[in-house]
């Protein structure tokens, strides 16, 4: 299919690099800046089209908005009228659908739950794709297009978008700030933080068999007061973490009084 | 060598597991109940003596007490005269290598960095193992001993080692409480949390590569203000996965508004 995309950011240059890889056809880019449109442009090679103004945008059969969340607003607000006849969907885990039903009577969503950083790649075809539409013929479409990318492709409402959102804050970002903050003290203390790789990958590999309830272990699990009250005593001289330690620990102590 | 044990929970099982096949003899079990004692023993196969009575330890050049934290001080209480000549270690990360001076002249510690789940074999050569003792001939022997069965023996002083515990809860134990917390939300919205699994797997990948600083994604990250508040407003029922998401994310922002 032939696809202009708005945005050429982390999700964005992704998306782009994997439908292109699947045989679709990116007509144009547009991006806030003239750099980071064309650093996009040259990156998928065979774009006709980079630009910072959305009326020079390449009329396709699907437009993909993938712009951070707060600029989505604007970018319905100046839709060009010539793109008004296609797909029009946006990436966001948050964002209603509803969000960008000025722009074309057949809009959607393609969700795709992944982490994106620069430069690395990602394999597509193992990131589940969430869909959603306001008409089953669009649904078809995106329901195609998806399943060209990606092997797990399920239908979600913009409302449990919205939960699956929080709950990948939760398994991701936040999973990562942990052990952003296990680095730190062990940096703190010049303890090579390196040495908590095989615990952290131990951690996660379990998670492939066992429910996360089950793999629980550490002091709050055990409810044993006495490591924990000796923990916070060692990050007194550090409100923040202090304060983490000390509410994380006690939502799982209320787990496990409740299930043992 | 010749080692008794003091415990039979998961650590010490998975640990005389590992010292039974790199070479040496485990002699005794001890355990507060005759069945886990027993259970131990059956599973090594050839130990002479299973005990709930510390008296009945068989005495050996090492002896490993590897029981809850809140129990060591117990077991020292009642440590047998004729187990005084051998090295005395424990495996604990919080405790100080002192609490266990009045049981021999040579004392010493052993922490292997690692969650242990029952029945969960893990490869203890790629587990980092923490010694320390009070003297240096112990010291060359736990750095044979913790050798022979781990690729990576680091020594660590006691207050070092408490330092290393606390980021462990954090890179662990809570890392696990974060995807446990995603499950529920995801589970509670009836999707399915499995779903999740290569964002997990992804954000962990990157980590053997990537400091997790560089990794952080996620809205906290961004500082996307709105929608962080659409996530606190959807978890206005749940008042303790409010204040967690909330103060979590207040700790990203605060570290990506110091360095950016």
């Amino acid at each position: 299919m032939n696809i202009s995309f708005i945005g050429a950011g982390n999700l964005a240059t992704h998306l782009a690099t994997a439908l292109m890889n699947a045989g679709h056809s990116i007509v144009s880019v547009y991006s806030r800046t003239m750099k980071s449109a064309s650093e996009l442009a040259r990156k998928l090679g065979n774009v006709n089209v980079a630009t910072d103004n959305l009326e020079c945008l390449v009329p396709a059969e699907i437009y993909i908005i993938s712009v951070k969340d707060d600029a989505v607003e604007t970018i319905v607000e100046r839709w060009p009228s010539k793109c008004r006849n296609g797909i029009v969907v946006h990436t966001a885990g948050t964002l209603p659908m509803t969000l960008i039903a000025t722009t074309s009577e057949q809009i959607g969503v393609l969700y795709p739950l992944q982490t994106f950083s620069k430069n690395k790649p990602v394999c597509f075809k193992e990131i589940p794709c969430f869909i959603e539409s306001n008409n089953e013929a669009t649904l078809k479409v995106l329901q195609a297009l998806a399943s060209s990318i990606s092997q797990m492709v399920i239908e979600l409402s913009s409302e449990e978008r919205k939960h699956l959102h929080v709950a990948a804050v939760f398994a991701c970002n936040f999973v990562n700030h942990m052990v952003a903050l296990g680095y730190e003290l062990m940096e703190r203390h010049g303890i090579p933080p390196s040495t908590l790789l095989p615990l952290i990958d131990e951690t996660v590999t379990k998670l492939s068999t066992m429910h996360p309830h089950d793999c629980q272990t550490g002091p709050a699990r055990r409810g044993d007061k006495q490591v924990i009250d000796a923990h916070l005593e060692e990050l007194k001289g550090d409100e923040e973490l202090r304060i983490l330690y000390e509410e994380i620990s006690k939502s799982i102590i209320r787990r496990f009084q409740q299930t043992t």
